[in-house]
């Protein structure tokens, strides 16, 4: 818990230093918080520049963000009576730093997703006492949103209470739905179908971080019928944040315009606990990037933060057999304190998504043995998603055949191989000026529906799960990738017929050690005492920093 | 001819100023087109802040840019002695207005497509006297892209050259084969395939502007099966400029780390002549965006050009039954100047996608009348994808029952709803920040399974074909939006039963009267003389500007 006090304390003192300044800067004109209470809708441009240089610039460069402040001050504190025209160049110039730093954070923040690089920190970290996911209760009424929209902004969780309480609190208001969109609010009339087509029933499908870029790649994967079938339809019930509302009704015209037939409902909203309601499956895609400077032991907590709340939010609501893929990084712990805030589901539905690691590092081998990727099977990202995980080419095999015994670099398979699939995502950036979006997608579509299809004769698939009652010789109560199997009913077993060598078992261990780190270093959301955070490195994976 | 005449002037001056102004700075210290002509791949970021501030950000604003330069010798040249400390703010914040405004036009420039608005104008047009797609022969010789890539720059018609050949003029050396990605170079084992699935045999593919965003989508639902079907391999032809090569690169990685095993060749490269080889079907989305100031006729002129050229390349080295589909605007006069410069391809192999036009006419129809989309059929765009176009509600069906049945306000489907649909994507981008990429990509693969299933008994479709012999009075030698049936065989039928009123006769004519002023305006790239351009009004759509 003292380890993790700056965590609380740096905000407070960052945020009163704001406010001192933002004060005397409201005495004098119409300052950027001041315009932030009051923007709305319509303004939607104005309130994103503002949004981004009153909290995302600030933590970002401080010494500039201060200097504003001041400089804004100037006219006031500083004597400048015999320099007006280097006075009136000066605050010229601030307002244009102003304009144009806000616009170009706005634009970055256009294109940011859990997956993008060098992010700033989203707004509210430092603004508020709490993050925006915990920041419910905001409803829409009708189709008219802008008339109808008002936020109520309530915090379950105080800035100093670190340990949060496990036990999931129902807040007194969810009896509300989540908003329908457009032209999903008409009644599909399922029973005049049902005379004509064999349709399976309806399910629930929610998503997080509905509005980022993934997402943009998934959900229209989802509404295809790529994932569930031809004869599968679907509800998407899509959560975003308060800044990310205008986009995710964008996203939902968006759909409309597809005419998808098998996506029957689309709902958007901010609050989990209205979102997830009755979900079958919550692909929980959102999650804060890390900002600059921020350490790993921040990282973990403002995004634990979000996956406690919605672990209790699914367990409040959600269907009592919700299948959760946790893809918002670090995923692993994520999915941990999600699974801890969720009693009431079995901790068995909770995975971290580590199937981007395994598709790449089924590629890394096809390129090196010269085969085409649909002839390696058995792959295994052990571990944590992070640069601790452990590409398996012990029980990989090409062709049916152990990959050592293609593949007689053993030097190459021991050092370089690893290297290449974590650091694709960084490579990627480079070339592609952008992080990995549609491949990240295409590997959550791989995860449903390794879980909805029977696994191949012999073959596995990876993925991060909980560790009780597993036969490796891992550590138990945490989420770990590890091989499984499915019999396409939505659930998995463990793969048996795995080997473990010495090597491989030591980088288990590491990744096994790190993982019981970021345990301890969030035990305060887990219920599990007081947190200490003793993370030894920057395990963070390139391209997704 | 002399109406067109500016647009290859204006470059010239303009280019001959950025000449000077990058001069003045070189002789300074080190300037940024000089460290342009340096970086190297593996600097890319750095290359990109430097392609934007000098090609795009430059032309835009050059007073600003210059200013820059100058700064960064301010230190040396100016007297500080009596105002240290108010200059030195100044100078402090005059470079954080010029790296941030550097930096968002980078980030702007990342997220454009050729459907984004208020785009810059992409380098070369000021720099180079061809355009990129024109300016071919780039070839990467293997995999290891960085060591090999020699770039010889030929321009096909000079600028002065307005009445370009229509005889495809083959270049010498097309007998080199672009060049086929990382692990798709691995020859797959068709034979072997063949004695255990039943494979339809594969079909190429060829997409232009495949580092765009819209690619980005579309890429993926070609490789997942969803466009063609599950039992059909295909191959990937990817068309880029030499900018966007990096990305294509990173493209290509994406594919590959997504294992699509319909997916069985991905090749990239900047010569159509290459890329197009062999393809069944060629996607033509790049497409130059309007620059600011950019008359329609200069847009006409330039994006014409481009599929000038590119009509020339299918028609010396694609299938000659290859279907082609443009998507780059404006698209129905760019699809016309394609298959006249490709005399040898059938005309009838040529469409204009004005099917995100029909989807989103469906929807709105169906928000209105309180069903869902999939109750609407016969929905029509006729003529242009510009303002021009007419959602057709006389023929259009909700539930098998015409429109003006069910819905009784005529006056909401006589202009509000037209208003609706063609004002969509600037909602869109209101809303979203960007253009509507996935739905557009959406409505390409709508577009081409329209042309591979057969269509429901009593529907049609909408796409933009060639009017010679019509039934429905429309003028010949045009690309026209009708409605269409198909066999499922790739090809189509015109529409019978089909109403035209006088309202809607009187639009379709508009329509029609627009579609021969552009062709007009484009004389010299078909084959048909000097155009002439009297085009009277701006009919682009929002959001596609």
């Amino acid at each position: 818990m003292n380890s993790l006090g700056f965590l609380h304390q740096a905000p407070t003192r960052r945020e009163s230093e704001r406010k001192r300044h933002s004060t005397t800067v409201e005495s004098q004109t119409t300052s950027a918080s001041t315009v932030e209470n009051r923007v709305h809708h319509k303004r939607a441009n104005l309130f994103h520049v503002i949004i981004s240089l009153d909290r995302a610039v600030v933590p970002r460069v401080p010494s500039l963000a201060l200097h504003h402040y001041s400089i804004s001050n100037s006219n006031e504190i500083h004597p400048f009576s015999i320099l007006p025209l280097s006075l009136s160049f000066l605050v010229l110039h601030c307002l244009c730093v102003f304009f144009f730093f806000g616009t170009f954070f706005m634009a970055l923040s256009k294109i940011s997703t859990s997956h993008t690089p060098s992010q700033t920190l989203k707004p509210n970290f430092y603004s508020k006492p709490c993050v925006p996911l915990q920041c419910y209760d905001a409803r829409r009424s009708g189709v008219s949103f802008e008339q109808h929209r008002k936020l109520r902004i309530s915090c379950s969780v105080a800035p100093n209470q670190v340990q949060a309480p496990v036990a999931p609190a129902v807040p007194s208001d969810t009896t509300s739905n989540r908003d329908c969109y457009g032209v999903f609010c008409t009644t599909y009339d399922l029973k005049a179908d049902e005379k004509t087509k064999s349709w399976k029933s309806l399910i629930k499908i929610a998503v997080s971080g509905a509005a980022g870029m993934i997402s943009n790649h998934l959900l229209f994967k989802l509404a295809s019928g790529e994932v569930f079938g031809p004869d599968q339809p679907i509800a998407l019930q899509l959560l975003g944040s308060e800044r990310s509302l205008q986009a995710l009704e964008g996203v939902a015209m968006e759909l409309e315009d597809s005419l998808y037939p098998l996506l029957r409902e689309v709902s958007i909203g901010i609050n989990p606990y209205e979102v997830f309601q009755d979900c079958e499956w919550a692909l929980l895609i959102g999650a804060k990037p890390r900002g600059p400077g921020m350490e790993r032991a921040g990282l973990l907590d403002i995004n634990g933060q979000i996956f406690a709340e919605q672990g209790k939010a699914l367990n409040a609501v959600a269907s009592r057999n919700v299948k959760v893929i946790v893809v918002g990084n670090p995923c692993n712990t994520n999915a941990l304190i999600c699974l801890k805030n969720a009693p009431n589901i079995p901790a068995k539905n909770f995975h971290a998504l580590t199937r981007l690691d395994e598709n790449r590092a089924k590629c890394q081998l096809a390129l090196k043995a010269g085969v085409f990727y649909d002839k390696v099977s058995n792959m295994t990202i052990w571990g944590n998603h992070s640069t601790t995980q452990v590409p398996d080419f012990l029980n990989a095999k090409i062709n049916g055949i152990p990959v050592k015994e293609v593949i007689k670099d053993t030097k190459w398979l021991e050092t370089e191989f690893t290297e290449r699939v974590q650091k694709r995502g960084g490579v990627l950036i480079q070339k592609w000026g952008r992080s990995s979006a549609a491949s990240t997608a295409v590997s959550i579509v791989d995860a449903i529906r390794s879980l909805v299809t029977p696994t191949p004769e012999g073959d596995w698939f990876s993925t991060g799960v909980y560790t009780n009652g597993n036969p490796y010789g891992i550590a138990e109560d945490i989420v770990f990738s590890m091989p499984c199997r499915s019999k396409g009913d939505g659930d998995y077993e463990l793969a048996k017929d795995v080997i473990i060598d010495d090597f491989l078992r030591e980088r288990i261990k590491k990744s096994e050690a790190e993982l019981l780190a970021e345990k301890r270093c969030v035990a305060h959301l887990t219920g599990e005492g007081n947190a200490f955070c003793d993370l030894p490195e920057d395990t963070m994976l390139p391209g997704e920093q």
